[in-house]
């Protein structure tokens, strides 16, 4: 299977807009030995032939026109993509509205829970996609039940565990009750290889562990160093457990609970423009690459053979 | 007034992501002089400090990245920025999911027709941009009736036009019978001069005609070269005029109506991927080109002093 990071930043990317915090303001003027990100986004191929989009970031036209593996064949019909399908692990804007770019009359399969398709479909900027019969076919998924987005080839196929965590705020309606749809991670298995997807991480439970520990590289939140750290950067802002994402540091951190898995290779994604560790010659840079982790960055990719 | 155009192309962008056509596949691969283009997007400010948005595509976020002028102060609040409004001339998602890239917890004032405001916040999503008290602003704006985004300096100001057209295909609704709020376009004055917006021109009536020929600038919708270039491009696709853009080629059409005005200086904006004249070495380039048109790029900045 290959894996192609897109994009390595929180909603908002690094720098963000409105954000002159030292990590956006240094990477601006060249003050910190930073590297712009934009928002969370992966692609996996089975095939190499075609590809799948795990979850729609808001940036997924740039990323997509960067990406030369998504481009349009030159020879084929003059509508056509490599892109045959999306992979939604959550409900939250910063994962869907890359979906609304990928409006114009093209056919795509989109998997997500029951839950997460009610909320999306319930809102009527999803019509622009469902202009044409067949545009876009919404297919059940649903944790622990595993799946293949494309013919499952040397028995390839997704496996996805709820993560915890909740809806995003904006959402409503009867589904929400259904809280092991909010959240999940993808167990991507391929030709006896296997590629774990959690670009929010709730919680660390010891089940999910045992889950990391067979894999051999896993893509985890990277959001924020400390559960703080929204809160120091502004007025009104919440904790980082409170919006669904574990802090790397701490008692009962990512690092604590994750640093001692000995087989996968261990890659932060989702790392928002507030996390210390975005500064290259920050301490905390240097104490999570001390336990074991990459820093994912966009165009990060890998070719994970049998 | 200073503006500036962030984005010059129609929904979809240059290259579009899953469009082979001449212009897409030879961007591309290099095969045709033509230069990419971001979804259409505009800043304007009058006294240089303070930027409107003119709409908010859904490139947004990536456009202010790229301009200098819209990135927060160094050594301002930890969050900062200098736009402080955005007005939108219609509720078409590529004029309006770039206000969900500014959710950051951002005080904003959205200048709308009633119609689009109500269209726009019956949306779950714009949830988003309500967490903090006074958060977003929604100001009325009424064809015809003069505002101003920022206190008003030189007699500044933005007025209004309905140009006809629909409301998009997604939206529905009590308003949606209101048809002169669907699609504005902007006459901007400031110290004497006039500069006019309408990156979507849905008919070109005389009386408007009036109204561009008492401007210095004017930015016009080059969406489309002919009225089947769509549907010339894939099946199942609409006319130009279907879908509120009047084709520059043929009878009635943008060049017949509007190269007879001699004062402004004319400039095309919102350019489909399709279109012809993105080709610069195209025989539709040279005559736009010949009738007095210049075609807008991202980038394009004119400081129009009093």
């Amino acid at each position: 299977v290959r894996i192609k990071l897109l994009g390595t930043a929180a909603g908002g990317g690094f720098p963000q807009w409105n954000c002159a915090c030292s990590n956006c303001s240094g990477l601006r003027d060249g003050s910190v030995r930073a590297t712009a990100r934009t928002q969370a986004q992966a692609a996996i191929s089975f095939d190499g032939a075609h590809w799948s989009l795990l979850n729609a970031s808001p940036d997924l036209r740039n990323q997509i026109e960067r990406a030369p593996e998504l481009a349009p064949h030159a020879n084929g019909t003059s509508r056509n993509t490599p892109i045959s399908s999306v992979v939604l692990t959550a409900a939250d804007l910063d994962h869907v509205l890359g979906l609304l770019a990928l409006r114009e009359f093209q056919p795509l399969r989109i998997y997500s829970t029951p839950a997460v398709q009610q909320i999306l479909r319930s809102n009527s900027f999803f019509r622009m996609l469902e202009r044409l019969t067949g545009q876009s076919r919404w297919v059940d998924v649903l944790p622990e039940q595993s799946f293949s987005p494309e013919v499952p080839a040397n028995g390839s196929s997704i496996h996805p565990i709820a993560l915890g965590g909740k809806f995003p705020s904006y959402a409503s309606g009867p589904m929400t009750a259904e809280l092991d749809q909010a959240v999940m991670g993808l167990v991507i298995e391929s030709g006896g290889k296997r590629l774990a997807y959690a670009p929010a991480l709730p919680e660390a439970p010891d089940s999910l562990l045992q889950i990391l520990e067979s894999c051999d590289v896993i893509f985890i939140d990277g959001s924020f160093w400390s559960d703080d750290e929204l809160q120091r950067s502004a007025a009104n802002m919440p904790a980082a457990r409170e919006i669904g994402h574990l802090p790397l540091s701490g008692n009962g951190g990512t690092l604590e609970r994750l640093s001692g898995l000995k087989r996968p290779r261990k890659v932060l994604t989702h790392i928002n423009n507030t996390n210390p560790i975005l500064n290259e010659d920050s301490p905390e840079n240097a104490q999570v690459r001390a336990a074991g982790w990459e820093l994912g960055y966009d165009g990060w990719e890998l070719d994970l053979k049998a």
